[in-house]
């Protein structure tokens, strides 16, 4: 069976989808090798952080069969040395005569090298090809190498008149089974969860991946199990009980604060396991979240997701820190002395944020939306 | 071209819809008649009330070919008397050899009746056929039929965050052009807007329909707005403004009130042109819901529709007077202070009301969700 250049990239796209739990800090990469009347001939895609890149995955899938083919791969081969060695040097090494790219390296200091590399070793290049579809495979990653900021998701649970849980505290599963399972895979795409004390302090949630809760094949979801996202806790006084299950399991914690928090509940929760890392404070003396997002990109996180109360998912959303929004609705009504979606102090019309709903869709018998921030920054 | 039992009832349920702006307090009716190799020979539908019923339009559409036909009408032909007629004798009449019906007339007092005329007369009766459809047609006429109350709409347009306008009062459109196209539809299928006092006060709507907003044909949309609903006003302590909008126009308007209310006020609201009508006060001292809905079936009103603000929304829904919500969803966040969709003082979890969502879509750039309560009446 043969194939046209959209169609295989559209392939190489389907195989990078197969990293999306698994390759950060890595972007999620796929690469086809096809001979010249386009048969396959190799398929590969970046597993995880360690592990080949997709081209080299591809290159040792074909074999001799790469000698003169064309490489379709969704992100240009990398020119630096890393663990598996520069992919532009390889492509050129095992013969490939042709490569088409999807998008260009999004970061600045490199972008156009690999191209380079090709070009100069005679190889012609062609691209971008699917463009779009190669760059949804990694908003946070590519945010990150242009902006230094990861991509941040603020996920809520509502009721169809917008609210979250009683007054008086009392709270239960506001969503369905599906739905849940969807914010499992939310997190395991993600390279940090952040929340805040009071839910820490209120709902005790471990804020991990659970495999056997993620509707996925069990090997996959074991996979995505392995790489765990840090856990943060936006705790500008250390209120964080030492015995939080948030600070316990597999995955590590850190705990955001400012220089006036106590020292000896700092030491309390590092003996409890937790990193405890002081940033500078806002005007309201909170920690300020640009500098906290700023930190989590100079880890390397790529997609960031806040799952915590109203009080600061809103600061989140005010401050302009919201790439995309995902909210679940139930099907019931809380109504109007329950707890507000977001605390955001708005109070003219004029002032209203505006947002644009990308998708909507059933997820059991709740509806999950998602929408892009039209916020300045 | 021939056609099958199925197709045929379908045809005649696509033709029973020409009349969902217009026939009312009747119900929406289609009528197909088709000769032995299932061709159609003849169609009708009732257009207006005083106009002739579908199997009369129908059966004049066919003439003679009518003879020895089968007729596919979508409600079971009616026994009595109206203005033109028993539609089951003129079918005995023409001579049509077997009629396929939809549904049974919802009226207990008159159910079977009309089938057990064509019964009588020889004819073949069967049915009845694609009765969800059918009965999809004329929700508000069964529910008065059976239940002596009409089916109630609420209609809100919300943020995505589950709010309808600044706590100052300041208030715009929240939703879009079409969104509000489809509004002037819901109002143009309805027999009576109901509001409350306060909207009347603050935004002073017309609560008319008006054609060149429809988003129609305009033939079709001039139609709809000769058939104007009735306007409703709760209004407990008569404090509507002898000069607003509402109580302009063709459209009757009725006020709605108690027997506390002044009868100085009473007099100037009679002059302006409007109906007031004494009903029963609730415990609170409010007119009382149930007695409002069960004077409505009593003037013939099938669809109701609840256009209001949060308070007399949520109390129509708080007593489960309401059988479906309709809402859209504009996407923006109004804010936490903002004010709420429904003012429903749940205190507890166990208390939240489920809804079932039965219709999600996109409307412009806004939502349109609709769901029916799940509350025990």
């Amino acid at each position: 069976m043969t194939h046209n250049t959209e169609s295989l990239m559209h392939r190489a796209v389907q195989l990078a989808g197969r990293g999306l739990y698994t390759t950060m800090p890595n972007p999620r990469v796929g690469c086809v090798i096809a001979d010249n009347s386009g048969a396959i001939v190799g398929e590969g895609w970046h597993r995880r952080a360690g592990l080949p890149h997709a081209e080299i995955e591809a290159l040792r899938d074909a074999g001799e069969r790469a000698r003169g083919a064309t490489a379709y791969v969704t992100l240009e081969p990398c020119s630096h040395t890393g663990k598996t060695g520069p992919c532009a040097e390889a492509l050129v090494a095992a013969g490939v005569s042709r490569v088409v790219y999807g998008m260009e390296d999004p970061n600045p200091a490199v972008s156009g090298q690999g191209l380079q590399i090709l070009r100069d070793a005679g190889i012609e290049v062609e691209g971008p090809v699917l463009e779009e579809a190669c760059r949804a495979l990694n908003p946070g990653f590519i945010k990150r190498m242009t902006l230094g900021l990861p991509l941040v998701r603020s996920k809520s649970a509502m009721s169809l008149d917008g609210r979250t849980g009683m007054a008086s505290g009392e709270s239960k599963w506001v969503t369905g089974p599906a739905a849940r399972a969807d914010v499992q895979r939310l997190r395991a795409r993600s390279c940090a969860i952040v929340t805040g004390v009071d839910t820490v302090r209120f709902d005790n949630p471990n804020l991990n991946v659970r495999a056997d809760e993620m509707a996925l094949e069990m090997l996959a979801a074991e996979q995505a199990a392995e790489v765990q996202p840090l856990r943060v806790i936006v705790d500008s006084r250390l209120r964080t009980p030492a015995r939080a299950f948030i600070l316990r399991g597999d995955a590590p914690t850190l705990v955001c604060t400012t220089a006036q928090a106590d020292p000896a509940r700092r030491e309390r929760l590092e003996k409890a396991g937790a990193e405890v890392l002081v940033l500078p404070a806002g005007g309201d003396g909170r920690v300020d979240l640009l500098a906290l997002l700023q930190e989590l990109a100079r880890r390397e996180c790529n997609e960031v997701l806040v799952e915590s109360g109203a009080t600061l998912s809103g600061e989140f959303l005010y401050r302009g820190h919201v790439d995309e929004l995902i909210v679940y609705m139930a099907p019931k009504l809380l109504g109007s002395t329950a707890r507000p979606l977001f605390e955001l102090p708005i109070e003219r019309m004029g002032s209203v944020l505006p947002i644009t709903i990308t998708d909507m869709r059933a997820v059991g018998h709740d509806w999950r939306i998602t929408a892009t921030t039209d916020i300045e920054r």
